[in-house]
């Protein structure tokens, strides 16, 4: 409404700070001036903190997403006929889906224009395991990312400046002034990034248990719902998974290890798990994309380019179209691999009733696979592989694990604590199903 | 507790979050931080949104005036015996009460080490009211000041760099970030800043009414008591008093005016109001000094050096002291006036039932006597003088106020909102005491 400068930003703040309802002018004004400088860094973390705290509706938050989306470039693909859809998943530990999903999904007629992200904390990152592969560029531009898509089917690209700016700015101050854990603030940091890719859908996999973000079932199914309904306010076909992450996805953590986790999937392989996880999101992918109706018939479509090698072939061309060595898919021995591989062998017999995905993830960033800091660099090579999974009988001194790592003396500090991130016992108790639930409004 | 950098702020920030009672050396390390850079700008604003939003708690407000406090120098009278006491208004209309207050009550053996603030809205700053004498300077550095209050017993300044300057950048994100409007943040400001000038003891004028900061008499309690409370627990006397703004103090409004006022109550003169909230104030800081035990006793010992002049002696010395003029006292014609005075004349006959005191200050402001943004200049000579106060009986035509206007047409848009800011009715309702309270604890 008002367009006055100085006294603006003020207001605005004290609006929510005293509960009021911010307009949707107000909201793109207070975005737009930050980006131009006219809102400061301390007058946004203040607004950040005072949303956190009151919260934000619906309404705002269709709004914030949309100020945030369009404080960038918004991709068109105008010559594309392909119904466009991505994934996003909330994070977790060993989650590699992305890698295999998304070029499965292509080969089965529909386009996956993916913006991914970079690990951060205990959390992996797609970016971070796609960059294992030689050459794997994921700093495309605009218009490569574009061109990829077209001729491929499927692009995996990190946020640029050119989309969703304020994201990056707004995402940056959060994460140093504790106003990260809101969820309206996730909703539309997720959605404004992701549509900028011009999505005509989008599945969630919203996880939840130790390893993820949200550790409970009704904040994970709260920050499903609030996605769900936000991308349907702002135009877009969205459906949400809540799926567990009380253990880590598949039998591998580190970046090589998860892309060739990937790759095996891709073949008609892979752990169970990692598989039912790319075929349940897939399914959804190809529902909302409107390639199938039933479930059922996007599973065999989706296994049928499993085992076709279909997409394998996607996935080739697309490492190829970043500049990267096509080779790993048949010789994943061209993935860098750690030189010394260490045994973490079960103090006990009996049968694996947990794994801890937090544990697991601590020692793997701690061993130099993830960063801390968003400047660190990380080893590509290093990482943990599960030789158990939750149900699997052990003999005591048989290894539950290895530790990737560059140097032999490099795991002694972690082994003990590996050791302790399974518990073994007598029996398994019921496990939850590995999709929780689905969120569709 | 812990003195690690980068994680710190953010987990500091995210406890009060998260509903957290921050300890005292928590906050000590945060506020030190801020400081010294290691906190930024945008991280104190976050925090500040969280303290205003959460709360703080006594021990927390207490923990945070100490690290503000002695962000900066903290002054020391060892050489002097006297007991030191000061004031503090919330801020009104017309209150021009320091002026005369601090002279008095230093003329009866306390000592005053006044540190005043500046006029910002609608409310007026004892600074630019003695600075309308020609050649008060009240920017005296620490030293001379205490050694104006040592020499004459009785200094007003205004906060220098050197005092409790956590304080002072603090306050200036606060203002831009909408987080002014918090109980403890308003009380660690008032209270770091004052007990910077090393007092024993602190009377504070909490008003009440649509002059004042606070609206409503419970807002305005909260505030003494948190004050009171604070003080205490800080090792000081404290005492508040709960006082009417509800209608401009005195009959003057505008910097060189009041002090004009102020003058006449220490020559024994004034407006009764002014007179009776400068009794009362200076009886409390009498006893709180140790110097009278009672009430009645106190304010006899006011109204004698009101009467002989030993006030107005006090006042001419630490005028001189400051590099001001001391014939004003004489001779307040000395004072800067305004070459026209406009007369508001009442639109009907009838007794004045109220004074709106926004009303007439907002005038004030836009004639030139105040500043809606820290770094305007203030015209010392206009203002608004009252012909009426609540009670009296005027007639049509008769003038109901003088504007002090530095040219004639400066006045006219402004008559008719002079004019309606004085209800004239039949008879005049109950009114409101003066002293409303007297907050202890």
């Amino acid at each position: 409404m008002t367009t006055r400068c100085g006294a603006n930003p003020i207001e605005f703040i004290a609006k929510k700070r005293d509960g009021g309802r911010l307009g949707a002018t107000e909201i793109q004004d207070f975005v737009t001036g930050f980006m131009e400088g006219r809102v400061t860094d301390y007058q946004m973390s203040a607004w950040l903190m005072a949303a956190l705290l009151v919260g934000l509706d619906d309404a705002e938050t269709v709004a914030l997403t949309q100020a945030m989306l369009h404080s960038g470039k918004v991709l068109r693909f105008s010559s594309l006929r392909l119904p466009k859809v991505d994934k996003h998943s909330t994070g977790g530990v060993g989650d590699k889906i992305s890698i295999c999903l998304a070029p499965l999904v292509a080969a089965c007629g529909v386009a996956v224009p993916m913006i991914a992200g970079r690990g951060l904390g205990h959390t992996g990152g797609t970016l971070d395991k796609l960059e294992a592969i030689p050459g794997y560029d994921t700093r495309l531009e605009a218009r490569r990312f574009q061109a990829v898509v077209r001729d491929v089917g499927v692009s995996i690209i990190g946020q640029t400046a050119e989309l969703a700016p304020a994201d990056r700015r707004i995402y940056a101050l959060r994460d140093v002034t504790g106003t990260v854990e809101s969820i309206p603030l996730i909703v539309a940091s997720i959605l404004s990034k992701k549509l900028a890719a011009g999505l005509d859908g989008l599945v969630l996999d919203v996880k939840v248990g130790r390893g993820a973000f949200m550790k409970d079932l009704v904040a994970a199914r709260l920050l499903a719902r609030t996605l769900v309904r936000v991308g349907r306010a702002a135009g877009r076909r969205v459906v949400a998974l809540l799926t567990d992450m009380s253990v880590p996805t598949g039998l591998t953590i580190g970046n090589a290890l998860e892309t060739r986790e990937a790759i095996e999937v891709l073949g008609g392989g892979g752990p169970p798990d990692t598989v039912e996880l790319t075929l349940a999101l897939g399914a959804e992918m190809l529902i909302i994309a409107g390639v199938d109706a039933r479930r059922g018939d996007a599973r065999r479509r989706l296994e049928q380019a499993r085992r076709s090698g279909a997409g394998l072939e996607r996935f080739a061309r697309m490492v190829a179209a970043h500049g990267g060595d096509p080779r790993v898919v048949e010789d994943p021995a061209r993935l860098p691999r750690a030189p010394e591989r260490v045994p973490v062998p079960a103090p006990v017999s009996g049968t694996v009733a947990a794994i801890d995905p937090r544990e697991l993830a601590l020692v793997a960033l701690a061993l130099g696979a993830g960063r801390t800091r968003a400047d660190q660099a990380i080893d590509p090579r290093v990482g943990i592989e599960l030789s158990a999974r939750r149900g699997t009988r052990v003999t005591r001194g048989e290894p539950l694990a290895w530790l990737h790592v560059a140097r032999r003396d490099q795991a002694n500090p972690h082994l003990s604590r590996v050791s302790a991130a399974f518990a073994v016992a007598r029996r398994v108790a019921d496990v939850s199903p590995l999709v929780i639930g689905r969120v569709t409004r």
